[in-house]
């Protein structure tokens, strides 16, 4: 937790209130805080702001705003992922808004088990979210939206995404080119399941518009990739 | 697992021979491996075939190497890392040899609790090394080096590590320049605790031939941060 994210109710008085139990926790047992120390405090949507403390009790710590902090800049980047094991979502997730994808879209696919869609994680996006925000020192939270069918979301939706500005590339141990790397434009990047896209899938992608990049002859696992792929991707930046 | 690593004694026999309870259960409940099937195998240290199978029983799967297949190669770069917490140890060393790292250094720091280095976790960098190898297809272990202490380390062994053509890099939050990137040569890579290197540690590094280097203004965890640098760092090849 590198900011504590704070929802803006909890900034309408001139003194701001922290009180979730998550974040006094973190305070108390890993940070120890005391009166008088600086804590950076970002307002969910909004800016970014260093704090001083002015109390600390056993349900709250008080701040004063000091001065307005920049928030980093979002990458220019709309991500798809085959939705990945329940395990994997929290990391997928977590480590997209920590980069600062823009947008983060769990699609099905042949290989990806229909029970992955029950799992009671999907409801803890927010979390994931907020947790991701918090490490990266960002405020924004990203746009998240889910497909439960391949074919009508890359027919339909997907080619609404894709312009001359900004491509899509989708990852592919196969493809004959290589990922692009440095660019600075912004992209959309389809990450498949394990196990990899069908061809099938594949070639529905590549006929809606997406260029198939290989990323050299490991393969990786999907929260590996992510970070991968976006430092390659967004290197010059 | 992409591939099935073996051990060299498995192979000296004109049918190979898979043994392990893992490897096993893997190929049978995940796979569902049937005679006939094609099959993709490294020898640890060694060549990489495709091999059929020619029987499945209760205890073992048997295979008939068809033909060699190229192994990747290694990413020319030496990863140093202060020891981590022991829950993302096991994702650092999977991570690392799956992308290809070809020496991985764990180090002591200030900020890295005394206690990580009790956990049981360091007995088995072995098993995570065969699964990172078996990800990406490998077959070549990296070699792994552990350094208790800081100072000693960073003074006598570190300086040894840096030639001109092989410069070592440290990730560090308030550096003025970025990493770079698209590099065309090998490098040593430094990554710090959670909580970052103290200015001591980053004053030491660099006094001893660290060049010190942001990665933006987002802090990431320590998982986080390994595949996005190096992705940066190879965009090129």
């Amino acid at each position: 937790m590198n900011i504590v994210l704070l929802d803006p109710r909890q900034t309408e008085s001139e003194l701001w209130l922290i009180t979730s139990k998550r974040q006094l926790e973190h305070l108390k047992q890993h940070v120890n805080v005391q009166v008088g120390d600086h804590l950076k405090v970002g307002i969910r949507e909004g800016q970014r702001y260093l704090t001083e403390i002015v109390e600390v009790t056993e349900q709250a710590v008080k701040l004063k705003p000091i001065q307005i902090e920049a928030v980093p800049a979002k990458l220019p980047v709309t991500l798809i992922s085959a939705m990945p094991r329940p395990k994997v979502l929290r990391r997928l997730m977590m480590d997209s808004v920590t980069l600062g994808v823009e947008k983060i879209i769990l699609l099905h696919s042949y290989r990806v088990d229909k029970s992955y869609w029950q799992t009671p994680f999907l409801q803890q996006l927010d979390q994931y979210v907020t947790l991701g925000l918090e490490q990266a020192g960002d405020t924004v939270a990203p746009q998240i939206e889910i497909y439960k069918r391949f074919k009508p979301f890359v027919e339909d939706v997907l080619p609404s995404l894709i312009t001359a500005d900004r491509p899509a590339y989708v990852a592919h141990p196969y493809a004959e080119r290589k990922m692009p790397f440095a660019i600075e434009h912004a992209c959309t990047i389809v990450i498949g399941p394990e196990g990899g896209f069908i061809p099938y899938e594949i070639d529905l992608l590549t006929k809606n518009g997406c260029q198939a990049f290989s990323l050299g002859n490991r393969i990786l696992r999907t929260e590996t990739v992510i970070s991968y792929v976006l430092g390659r991707l967004f290197s010059a930046s």
